[in-house]
């Protein structure tokens, strides 16, 4: 495998392809469901069916805490999580650059082996494709996956309500800011590691403490800050947020400082927003403290009646001020 | 709309994201089960669940006959087909260029609006991510399709069965002869167009005529020629192909001639290779003969015991051959 690189007749579905398919694919991802044919023959979920798909292109495909692999495997687990729903199959198509190079590609590979298994689902179909050298950069992966949505638990965004406590399940921005600092060139020496991580298990563990839940979201794309201006516009309602609260890693904060980035506005993988009555709060955060990756869950603020629509900041020193509304180029891509 | 192009920013998750997937994605592919979340909430099939996933990197992305987003639609939906499975739903996820054209995206999504109504597909959850200039190749989409497979109808390429008829639904190579005269300045002027079509109505009228139907195959990477090579591979028959019965169009077999191509190893994407036992033969031409994209089906080879794993073609003057196998890389890239 060593020196080896994927070469155009590897996407051309004949002899090399199939040898690629064996010899990466399938020795990784085998499982009862996995089909070689165009399409996998499954047992469809019993009751609703939550299917959700993503697509991944980061740049660069491998960072500290994890490669586009892992990355792929968890961004469309904590999709079908969000929804309540239990994952169950897994679909991956890869876009593989010309010349890539075969022990990365079986890297990625393995490391989706290992986070579907963390996860529990099934992958059970793949397409690949090859294209020529500069028409992609490195490896796409794109991921689509099917749940089954559990019963006696219904939540959304638009379901959070006045007085609910904002729980976050653990220190925020890490993967954006992992991804930042391995792009570009600041000449800053910071140890961050992307919090990039599979959450059925934690969901599951919160459901299995209480069903009184309003809202359940990964801060991926925009982050936190993001997440509950969404929330705050579907659910019509004000959002009050306790700045020093929200668990921030000192590093992180570090390199926000010196770039003039704003911690709540950098992505995170594996850290979901909670919203559920207060009175169910402190259970949740007990129950999350317990699984392993949400050591530092803490509630952050409640949902308010007033400001509907917008987020409101309590600051250290006890002011108020409206969070800055996201838009534009989110820098840096992350996913 | 006019001459305004995808940005960054419609990528970043944002506000503009939202304004491209209301504008574009959702004015096109609006349905009951369409979401707006990060996953859809679906009705399962009824019975067995056939899953599916292709990645379309064609290029040029618009080509006669089709764009990229028709053969997206196409391609998932005619592999859920080939598995005796209706398509239900479709996910995809775009991966688009910075600068891409946006009038060229919607053209795109009309495509795959109208092909997806066609095939009787809701397109349930999508994903948009824009890659910087030069990191994509225009634009990619993956799609993932679920579909219910229909009782009484076992299918597969290891279930041909000397004695069978070999039946294809069309004239073959024309999407590949297509993407080829396109992609390359051979200074040919050839009529030729695109095959790429949905065929989940041919098969079903197939399967409404008998149930007594082995193998169901679309002809696409690799074409007739490698599709038969699989078969005979995965059932342990030998196929005798009559080479002479093999519907041509005359520009089709004119550019090959130029070129040294054989039309059996070029891609379709709207042909069918069916086997069934000999008996079924004639009321499946027949009914094909009626399907709006099988008007020139035909019977070109059966099934034997000799031979096993090989094609033997039968020349129009009546030599036997073997037919040269598969393998390498077949050109053009025509999904």
């Amino acid at each position: 495998m060593e020196n080896k690189t994927v070469t155009m007749a590897h996407g051309a579905g004949g002899k090399q392809t199939s040898e690629l398919i064996d010899q990466v694919f399938k020795a990784h991802f085998a499982n009862s469901d996995l089909t070689a044919d165009d399409a996998a023959v499954l047992v469809p979920p019993a009751g609703r069916m939550a299917v959700s798909t993503d697509g991944f292109i980061v740049s660069p495909a491998f960072f500290p805490g994890g490669n586009i692999g892992k990355l792929s495997i968890c961004g469309t687990v904590n999709d079908l999580a969000c929804m309540g729903a239990k994952p169950l199959y897994l679909t991956c198509a890869f876009v593989i650059e010309e010349g890539f190079p075969m022990e990365k590609l079986e890297e990625i590979a393995a490391a989706m082996e290992k986070t579907a298994k963390e996860a529990g689902v099934h992958i059970v179909s793949g397409d690949t494709k090859v294209a020529g050298k500069g028409q992609v950069d490195g490896v796409f992966i794109i991921t689509t996956g099917m749940g089954e949505i559990q019963e006696g638990v219904t939540v959304g965004g638009e379901l959070a309500k006045p007085g609910d406590a904002i729980i976050v399940t653990g220190d925020i921005g890490r993967h954006g800011c992992t991804i930042l600092l391995e792009r570009e060139d600041f000449g800053i020496d910071a140890d961050v590691t992307s919090d990039c991580a599979p959450l059925w298990g934690t969901v599951k563990a919160v459901m299995d403490t209480t069903h009184n839940l309003h809202v359940i979201r990964d801060a991926t794309r925009g982050g936190v800050g993001t997440v509950l201006y969404e929330i705050a516009g579907q659910s019509n309602v004000g959002i009050r947020l306790n700045a020093a609260a929200v668990p921030v890693q000192p590093e992180v904060k570090g390199v926000c400082g010196m770039l003039g980035l704003e911690p709540l506005y950098l992505a995170c993988e594996g850290r979901l927003v909670i919203m559920a009555p207060k009175e169910e709060a402190d259970a949740i955060v007990e129950t999350l403290r317990k699984c392993p990756y949400s050591a530092d869950a803490a509630i952050i603020g409640e949902v308010i009646a007033d400001e509907p629509g917008r987020v409101v900041m309590e600051t250290e020193i006890g002011t108020q001020a409206l969070l800055p509304q996201p838009g534009g180029e989110l820098l840096p891509r992350i996913c």
